[in-house]
Order: C-alpha cells, then structure tokens, then sequence
C-alpha cells in the first residue's frame, strides 16, 4: 500500500505530535474534525451508542489515516470518539493537503485513488456487517489488518466485527486447530 | 447536491442507455463492473448472502452513481447485483472521466469531494448497521433518500436498513401517527 508519506511528503510541512496510550484525541460532539495520519502507533475511531456500548468503526496503524470524515465532510459535530491504543505518532492534515497546487496530477490522481479504495473497502464493510458469517469477517479482518491480532484485545477486534467476543474466541480456536 | 451532470459535462461524450424495469445490469461475479450515472430512474445494488438472503447495499436515484467499486479498485470479480427498479436512464463512464486532463482543478476537486463525502456517507452507514435504533436509522434513511418511500417497496428499505419489514411498518405507523 502506498502511504501518505510516499504520495504527499507530508512531512516537510507538518509537525509530528506524539501521545502516549490511552489518549483521547477526539470526542463524540467536538466541533472541529481532524484528519489524522499515524506515523507510529495505533489509534481507534468509535462511538458510543444509546446504552453505552462502544462500537469500533476503525483502526489506523502505521501508514494509515483516521478521521471523522462525515463531521468533516457536512461540517457536523464529531460523531465518533478517536483514542490512542499505544503510544503513537501522528500528523494531522487538511484534506486540501493531498490536493494542493504543487502536486502533479500524477500525485493528485494517487491521493484520489486513496480515496476510491477507502469507499471499496467501506462498501466491503457495510456487506459483511449485513450478510457474512462471523468467520468470513475475521478472514477478511485479518487479510486487511494482518498485524492487529497481536497488538489489540480481541474484545476490540470482536467489536469491530459486531460479534460476541465469544464468537471469536471460537473462530480463532477452530483457525489455530486447522494450521 | 450537485450532480455529475453539474460537474464534469458528461452528456457530451456519453451514450444515454435505457433499461426496461427489472434488468440486472450487473451479476455477482461478473468480472467488469462498471460505474453508472443515473440519468432517469432507480437503480439499486445488493448481495445475495450464502443462505439465499438479499440485502440491498445501496439505491441510485436521478443524479446518483452506482458502481461495485470494491471491484473496480481492487480489481475483483463483483460482488453485488445491480437492478433497475424502474424504466431508467444510465450513462456508463470510467472515473479517469471525473479526474480527467480537460478538466480544471476546480472541477477536479469538485469530483474529489464526490468522493468524499460519500466515504461520510458510509461511515454513518456502517456506524448505524452496528449500533442505532431502526428508527434513527429510517430518519437518516429519509434524509438521504427522500423521495423513496413512495417509489420502492417498504420490504427494500427495510432490507436497505438491515431491519424486518414489520419493524419499519411499525416506525412508519408511528411516524404517521404523530404527525
């Protein structure tokens, strides 16, 4: 995958900030959304739903980019909340970044592809929730974030998925005993 | 919303084409799949899970595209079916089109921000499959989409809204009912 980093030098013009695990760089209901790029480390986007159960929408580790692009999109206020997992590295952005005057219209076309690919993967993602037994959304969990199982709690992967924890223990005890 | 047909002049170098209501324009498993701009009509995309069950992914009305476009960028065989729910308009086109050297970069960014907010779009989508009530996921549903109700089945927007059809004809009652 192409990172932002390859695409946009981004950091010739932006600072890295660094937070340590557990911070919460934004809340449900905050006015402004940042668009985050993780240069180190893992953060979570989520939200927390009418009975208080957190739902996880997505992870970003390195290389990735998180955000709130609904609130940004049709300036709402922030509906999910974005924590650190571990300590992390990031850069915040502005979309506009990724499509500003010096870039050629090579780079802007890979920044759009960025984008196109991020609607696929979403589409894949909306389908599984409606459709895919437990174990289909797991192989396709691991296939898009092979290294998360070993760096997150698998109750966050299960809430991720929208499955009983149980159900992926499961899941998990069936793949080891079949490798 | 501004259509594509505001954006990127797409009649001049596109073919109208009709279909009757009923056609599948696209079948799991095809292996091109095109992205379509709805000039007249509705079109709507949806998977058939392995126990037979469809689940309606998404609905195109006048303006709207419809594409697989996890397929597309990804380059996989598809995995939705698409239809025509009523006697319908389409142009087929390519996304270069959108992004395309004619173009400005005024327009460009115009067309980025299709993009974007459809990625919004589906955050909210993905946010609510996981963890809203089916009532909030109707309003939204109405906010999206509100011409609908009177051109579909109730039975496909429940299936849109990933709820049963007695449920959305409760919430329907009582929407009536208060109003």
């Amino acid at each position: 995958m192409n990172t932002l980093v390859d695409i946009l030098n981004i950091y010739q013009n932006s600072k890295v900030q660094a937070f340590s695990k557990g911070t919460i760089v934004q809340k449900a209901n905050d006015l402004k959304a940042p668009s985050i790029y993780v240069k180190k480390g893992i953060l979570r986007s989520y939200i927390i739903d009418s009975s208080g159960k957190e739902h996880i929408y997505m992870f970003a580790t390195e290389g990735w980019i998180i955000g709130d692009i609904e609130a940004l999109e049709f300036k709402r206020p922030a509906q999910l909340y974005i924590d650190c997992l571990e300590d992390s590295e990031v850069i915040f952005f502005e979309k506009e970044q990724l499509f500003s005057d010096g870039l050629s219209k090579e780079k802007i076309l890979e920044n759009v592809n960025l984008f196109a690919r991020r609607i696929g993967r979403l589409q894949r993602r909306v389908l599984m929730l409606m459709g895919a037994p437990a174990a289909d959304r797991y192989a396709y969990f691991l296939e898009i974030y092979p290294e998360l199982p070993s760096r997150v709690p698998q109750k966050m992967i299960a809430s991720y998925l929208g499955i009983a924890p149980q159900t992926l223990s499961s899941i998990r005890s069936k793949m080891a005993k079949e490798n």
